[in-house]
């Protein structure tokens, strides 16, 4: 594995921890959401790469939870998750264009 | 009306006509979200305020769905504009950034 498929790999295994803990909402949960836009933002990940994640992560949780006969309606609130990291990364990159 | 006032107003009226067409999808559609995006790159407004635009939309047309009787859970939806929105505009200042 080279060493941008490791990284992209660990920035998912980050993700998946954000969105499990998402609505926990207090201060680690914070600080890992930081440390993940931190971290894309220093390595300059393409944003698609983002959605990437964030698409992969929903289709193999809706998975599961239909193997657990679930509704998988309670993904949809997963969109605030990737609202929430985009809104602060795009105001980083922002701040630091001009 | 200061200026930015009345382009911030603008704003919002443009971003109406993008979620209420979001779903029709077509090539005019895309179009009015492009030339949102580059508006919104060019007078280089803090992101906080899409987000500011995003929400007083929703709740108007959320307050306007329950006048009528009806659920305002179509509303949800109109998050993957938002996503749509940030993430475009985001690439764009990533690629402008370095």
């Amino acid at each position: 594995m080279s060493l941008e498929q490791n990284l992209f790999e660990q920035l998912k295994l980050d993700y998946r921890q954000i969105i499990i803990n998402y609505f926990v909402n207090n201060e680690a949960s914070r600080e890992r959401i930081d440390k993940f836009i931190n971290k894309v933002f220093d390595y300059n990940l393409p944003i698609p790469k983002i959605i990437e994640i964030h698409m992969d992560l929903i289709d193999e949780l809706s998975k599961q939870l239909k193997v657990e006969g679930r509704s998988d309606d309670i993904l949809l609130d997963y969109r605030l998750t990737l609202i929430d990291i985009l809104a602060h990364l795009c105001e980083m990159y922002r701040c630091s264009h001009r």
